[in-house]
């Protein structure tokens, strides 16, 4: 997992946040008053009129350099309850091909006062390398959220995981937590390790084949374990990893057969968590690979409720940048 | 044509409409409510300020796993004008190709409290699953308009169709109505003579050639005809049918020349039919194929009326199925 | 450079805007009245709500023929701060590969309420088309804006260039202006020298190899250098042009480095024009083709400042067409 910058640009000098770049490095506080601001929208979603007006007139830009049509829906509606103005960018077909400077088109974008932008981007550091231009050109005025770079980082799908364990288990510091599956190459596996420890997780656990496990995890304060049955025993807590496509043909594992019967969800092996254990996934599943049916549709798993979560965290750090609080 | 389901899912327990999912099955009861909704809404667009806020604060997810610009472009723009916010997903693209099943795709869409699904889907009855299992999972407050599914249904033209008719010609008892063309293929000659047998039409014509014909016509009340003059003769409605460019090079068809020369419309075969005969098409025409120029921008085609009438006709059904209406 | 109409359609019979089509045969009242509008526009993106209601329930339709994500984002931005509904389409991928004609497909749209068309095409000549033909068949409540057609011209580029002069220079009647690059395949060329010429620009020159200078500079009043030394001597403005790639492995040009030695905008030849003149560019920029980072990133450069005025020239511009004056 790579180092990105060792200045956090997500804080301003009041220590207030300025841009979500990755949950390494967030206060405590910052995490707790997200999920807190969050907690208030997720009622919002269920009324008869799902808006608020909270960022209405202040134009939000997706800026997708790398395709992610599910991510970028969750961003579009939650802009769109705040009554932003969202526009959407698909940069491979646009300037890029141009040969536009990243930094032009930021450029570009912030002079047509753009007030946030949502980054995806498949180099690590990118949303970084913008927010710390943007700073240091004194454009202080539009606000960047990390939507997933590279394998560095997705936090807002951290916060959202976060969101759902507090949900249904109310207190972090009494719980055991298992990530399953390809944490090596998973952005979504590091945020949550650092969102976890943050909030005082005492025991976290990462269990997958040996190629799938990156250095490190120990000096993260992170268990872990090759083998499943071991690792599952007795955790509050279950996020399995989606496995790439890519993955499966590679070097790195035998077959999505293989994995399956070593690494998949089954019942028998949730049986050995504890019995009110939550089952999460970030999406989209692979049925069959690393999950099985009768687990991702059964009681424990807390899937769907992740998705809705989703949305209130997003719209939560959304209104906050944008300093209209709830 | 393909029989999809025996249980038509489209209306709840009260007999009010869940879901429009086709007009086999319709009451004309349903009918006429939609085609008198729609009238209240022609003049809106006439207005200075073109909404109404029916659907202020509803998300409506445009899926289309098959691309179609125009079609996509109504709903919009009806959805717009009820207030509603809209979010386009060209489902090719996303998560169909990491593997994500259609079901786990609404769900997840569903999760973050969609309000309707406009479906538009290269199979034959995918809308029609897409709304079971809604029903099924008790995610009533979702609702599914088919917006095109392979060669079944296509039920929001075949209503505007009937609104077209009903504006020039009033009363529906005492028509002669002729489909021209492709019948085999299209969904919109399945839907019109659906909403027509629906509405009362007493004498409904399918005209084309042999091969694009299907069995089961006269079952469905429908007369024949392969010679076109004949078809035409003292008929109040003519409804022309694309033909698709597929077709043009395969083996059902000799050429476009040919097919023009034998169903072509051109003024001359209009005069066959009543002096006040109005010519529709479902559009995009093929002019100089199906329908000569001298036809399609005569005074007797109805053709861009049907695209105003069609703003007002998808505003009807997504404000009644969203509970708002008019 | 191509002749497109004779018959100018973009004024209305009492001489008001009804399309913009293009500079040339724009009363200099009008671009006046644009560049005003466009003034009280510049205060409206530093608000706290960036949104004024002048196009609230209008529907703009971006129909970009020929992809531009840069330029159908100012565009959005700026109908979505008027408060119209957009809808963006795409139509290379649309109804056009379905052999529908251009004229139908406007015809079609117009049908839906349509009340602005934004478009972009590749072909020169391809807005006026459109406009004529909606002024001869009776659609005047359609008002059409090019967004660039071919070489031919992309007026509202001209228009925020003027607007950015004006901002910096207050009067024209005393600019020395220098246009530098391909003049020949240049849309934005042409239309600066056509708004220069308006609004009463005592010295225009174009700088440029002879391939890439177009005959008839001469008769547009227009000075031509092949020495950018020469060129740029005492001048107050200048506007360099973005080389497109396809030139830079064309027979028209050697090489990109021997195009910068000889044309590239360096701080050294910055220094031959006045001290206080102002460097502007319609980006994307090449770095290192035609202007030097130095150059770009300096005090002189106003090339961000023209990306926000854009801004509020197109608001200017949609909000009077739409009737609906600041």
């Amino acid at each position: 997992m790579p180092k990105i910058l060792h200045n956090n640009p997500q804080l301003n000098k009041n220590g207030e946040l300025q841009h979500l770049l990755s949950i390494e490095g967030l206060p405590k506080s910052i995490v707790n008053h997200i999920l807190d601001t969050a907690s208030s929208f997720v009622g919002i979603s269920d009324r008869e009129v799902k808006k608020v007006p909270l960022m209405r007139g202040k134009s939000v830009f997706n800026l997708f350099f790398e395709n992610s049509t599910r991510t970028r829906t969750t961003f579009e509606i939650a802009a769109k309850r705040l009554s932003a103005d969202v526009i959407n960018l698909n940069i491979q077909a646009s300037s890029a091909s141009k040969g536009e400077s990243l930094l032009d088109t930021i450029d570009n974008l912030s002079a047509m006062h753009a007030d946030m932008f949502v980054v995806r981007h498949a180099q690590s550091g990118a949303p970084y390398l913008i927010a710390k231009h943007l700073v240091e050109t004194g454009q202080s005025h539009v606000h960047v959220v990390n939507a997933g770079d590279g394998r560095h980082a997705h936090p807002t799908q951290g916060l959202l995981d976060m969101y759902t364990i507090r949900h249904y288990k109310k207190d972090f510091t009494n719980l055991r937590v298992a990530i399953v599956g390809d944490i090596l190459h998973s952005r979504v596996a590091r945020s949550d390790i650092h969102a976890l420890t943050t909030l005082g997780v005492p025991e976290v656990r990462a269990i997958g084949p040996h190629t799938l496990l990156p250095g490190g995890l120990a000096e993260m304060g992170v268990q872990t374990y090759t083998n499943m049955d071991e690792g599952l025993k007795d955790v509050d807590v279950i996020i399995m990893l989606r496995l790439q496509n890519e993955r499966m043909s590679g070097a790195l594992l035998p077959s999505a057969q293989e994995y399956f019967k070593s690494y998949g969800l089954t019942p028998e092996r949730l049986a050995l968590a504890k019995p009110d254990a939550i089952v999460m996934h970030p999406g989209p599943m692979n049925r069959g690979v690393e999950i099985d049916s009768a687990v991702a549709d059964g009681s424990q798993a807390v899937i769907l409720p992740q998705v809705t979560f989703g949305i209130a965290v997003r719209m939560a750090v959304m209104s906050i940048l944008a300093g209209g609080r709830a």
